[in-house]
């Protein structure tokens, strides 16, 4: 099967495009926490995931990290290739968060395609603004949202992503994904503890009350 | 004089491309303090900036602002026409912060020769990588960066862009470039004139010392 396929513009390229693209493309597989782009000096290649899940993420000057999304099966990350746009002046940096395989299109393979290809520069137009719109949502969630809000949205959408209420997650973890020291997460964890929302026991975070930290959102 | 040939990308386009361009796009001048865009309801077309200065911000369910960025001559606005992309799924708000002369391209316009050439796509995506840049550096200040350096990197900006160490601008206004309330920004002011950095009268802020302002952002 060629994977190539999962990208929604394949059939409007060339056969000749194809060929490339298929030739060039091959499948990468990452382990559960290791990294597959790290900032703007590697230029891994584009990425379509094909199983697993990836998270990117930025990293301040003292190491502090603040997660800006997650991709799974079928998205495309674009930024594991931003030396093929000379505007991309930041770095973000990606890892796996479950085992992973994914394939990638080599960068100057891409890049010599989308420089003479509408719908495949249109396309990554779209990704773009679609990344764009998450990290915009994210800058209202940091601006504006109180932590308990945006904790209790957290452990709501990862209990969603891992299909279970049982969260194995440290407070650390969470505090990586959210922008804010471990500290900070424990407490207010705490809170929900009170409150019955939740129930904490070593290295997992039950759900017991799902409606209870839903109504924190509104 | 045809101002589209301030688009770097436009003796790439075929000259019947060229010509419908040059007949649609017309110059539309906003006065101080007029809005050119309001959200994704509107879509007001591609704006090719021709003189003045434009702010895009965004503002919270509760009406805060913070700026994400500025635009200046031949500075190109895409999210004014945030409609000829589907993935662009946020609001930015645009306002002319002095008497600003632009060229719209109508929306329909540009996003039909976009549809088609490979050019003009890969130049929107470079607009849109410069933005993304733009927003990313946003993220980095408001995660990680400390108020008293955020405040005097804007000071230091303000009077770069006006050429002038006096600064007629007020608390507020500070404030909702910030993205913080004016009791902050007043507080931090304050502090700064014990410092000896400016000094404060009815509606201005004179910067008496640039280095010592400077320093905060080491």
């Amino acid at each position: 099967m060629n994977y190539l396929t999962y990208l929604p513009v394949f059939d409007k390229l060339t056969k000749s495009q194809q060929d490339i693209l298929t030739k060039s493309a091959f499948v990468r597989k990452f382990s559960k926490g290791e990294f597959l782009h790290n900032g703007s000096h590697d230029c891994t290649g584009l990425i379509l995931v094909l199983s697993g899940q990836l998270r990117a993420f930025t990293v301040s000057d003292d190491g502090r990290e603040i997660t800006m999304y997650r991709l799974f099966e079928r998205d495309i990350c674009l930024f594991s290739a931003s030396c093929i746009m000379n505007s991309i002046q930041f770095d973000i940096t990606i890892t796996a968060e479950k085992n992973t395989e994914v394939l990638v299109i080599p960068s100057e393979v891409y890049k010599s395609i989308m420089d003479i290809s509408a719908p495949l520069a249109n396309y990554t137009n779209e990704v773009m603004a679609s990344r764009f719109s998450d990290v915009m949502w994210l800058i209202d969630q940091v601006m504006w949202k109180s932590f308990d809000k945006r904790l209790a949205d957290f452990l709501l959408n990862e209990a969603n992503i891992e299909c279970t209420d049982t969260l194995k997650i440290t407070h650390e973890t969470i505090g990586n994904h959210l922008g804010n020291p471990r500290e900070v997460v424990t407490r207010m964890l705490k809170y929900f503890v009170n409150e019955g929302f939740i129930a904490l026991s070593r290295g997992t975070i039950k759900i017991i009350d799902k409606d209870g930290l839903a109504k924190i959102l509104d």
